[in-house]
């Protein structure tokens, strides 16, 4: 703890940034871990990985931000920075990434991060947020934001008049449809709550609610409960793709004949790289893509937890870290 | 009866194309169909989708053949040539395409295939066999040959250094250790069967046996049994793909963590279009690439079928109609 406590309090290496913290989005993530469902929790934990704030301190040889920018940090705050992944700028990929929150530093001291007043993260896994982008909205693209984004681009559903469909209208859901459609992509939710259409179309740009067999060139699967993959599959045209961005605990059944018959492609996506969750936020920034939001004061966080648990968020809790965190 | 045989025996289509088949491989699918393990057999079933023969007759308007071309028919004699599969030389994905055996013409005649001493078929679904190719042992290149090189195409495995994995070392799988071998690929052939190994270095040419974890760029899987991803998904790197070209009749268990954890993808792919079948038998040419094969009279069919079931055959079957095929 006292090693912790060292690295939170002061800036300890040279290309640290240290950042007030004003917001962060509650990840159904967090929920996962903070209840050990998926068994690897080491309490305590603090989480959080989508956090927006404002610099207050630079370490020596930081050359990105200076005290006052705005800035956010993500799911991750360290990688190896000598493997394949990481030379292509895919430090989410590295074999020894370390995440925001219950992970281990290089040095073995634990992780802690965005339920808090401050943060230090190596200026690489610190990102701009661009001024037109509020402070609080702008959070859930840390997560939410390039959890989507990143297999839209890599799997070239970024195209404009791509036929895209996405699973479930969540958090993640319904950044994915904002972005799908600044690509230029015809969207179509796909939910099994027919209650969602009207918000799905309106509110959020959809173009469609129900999509017809063999009409889509994509889906972003954010459902993470283990769904049946041959409907799935039948709404996908030839060498239509699915992604799973929300992973199930159980195995799916996975049928092949569908998938030779139209050389489709079932494929997961985690998060994105540094460089590319920066160009995520521009990407944002310029088309002014934000995440809906109900924000909430940190006595709040365990109904809110309560609450994401039943679904019942549109579509991102974010906490007002800056203004309701009241000092131990 | 009386339909199928007037065209079996006469040119009724201006850009038909005639050949004296004089020798047809025999596929595993062959045995599934003449079992109807697949359910979907209609009996009379005449099989065989691997024939070559030479060219008897043409119809007026077939520009591509002359009598005496050395030629070959795959999987499929027909497709609907309308659908954007079918205007993108994917004719293997249009929906309404018709195979060589045990499918409908468009005139409701049943199609009848390569165990046979001749057939007609469209010149778009006839290959022209480069001269230096002896005609016995191209016969496997149309169906095993075209099933396992379009997807190395497709999935981008056919770049030198590539690091491939061939899981199965029968029909299809020897036959991917050859072209990905040609593609400059490090070839890994996986197989449960460690007496495969010297067959596999010595005389097929791949590289290596094993592979150890997180090495493989792709994995052809050949195999028509469910086995376990996961071991499989271990062996692959970040961004690394399994692509299935055999059906097995279960569904498999696929786990969605290892999939997202280094963003892999899992496919299908089934043969090829007609001009990347052509493309694929002239780059076998240039590379004098053939499949193994042993050569069998038209009266051990149905031993060869029983021994095809037990996987007794280096490594494809093929029959010698020109030679051994006596009328009825």
């Amino acid at each position: 703890m006292g090693k912790r406590r060292k690295k939170s309090t002061q800036i300890t290496e040279d290309k640290d940034v240290r950042l007030k913290i004003l917001y962060c989005g509650i990840c159904h993530s967090d929920l996962h871990s903070v209840k050990n469902e998926w068994e690897n929790s080491t309490y305590p934990i603090l989480p959080g990985h989508e956090v927006v704030g404002v610099v207050t301190e630079v370490g020596s040889k930081v050359q990105k931000y200076k005290v006052g920018d705005r800035v956010g940090v993500g799911c991750m705050v360290g990688a190896c920075h000598t493997c394949e992944n990481c030379e292509n700028n895919l430090e989410n990929y590295c074999p020894k990434y370390i995440l925001t929150y219950n992970s281990l530093n290089y040095d073995g001291t634990k992780t802690y991060a965005g339920y808090s007043d401050h943060m230090v993260a190596n200026e690489r896994y610190v990102f701009r947020i661009p001024d037109n982008l509020p402070l609080d909205a702008a959070a859930p693209l840390l997560c939410a934001g390039i959890t989507t984004y990143s297999p839209l681009k890599y799997f070239g559903l970024d195209k404009p008049g791509m036929k895209v469909g996405v699973l479930g209208l969540g958090g993640l859901g319904h950044v994915a449809v904002k972005f799908a459609k600044a690509f230029g992509a015809i969207v179509t939710v796909i939910s099994t709550s027919p209650h969602k259409k009207k918000e799905a179309v309106e509110q959020l740009g959809a173009d469609s609610f129900l999509a017809a067999m063999g009409t889509l060139d994509g889906i972003i699967d954010t459902v993470s409960t283990a769904l049946a993959l041959v409907p799935l599959l039948s709404l996908l045209k030839s060498h239509g793709k699915i992604i799973m961005v929300g992973a199930p605990e159980k195995p799916l059944e996975l049928p092949v004949f569908p998938l030779i018959m139209g050389r489709k492609i079932i494929a997961g996506s985690g998060i994105g790289g540094m460089k590319e969750t920066q160009e995520m936020i521009d990407f944002a920034g310029k088309h002014n893509i934000t995440p809906e939001i109900e924000v909430i004061p940190m006595d709040y966080v365990n109904t809110a937890m309560e609450r994401l648990a039943k679904g019942d968020v549109k579509y991102r809790f974010v906490l007002d870290v800056g203004n309701t965190l009241k000092a131990a």
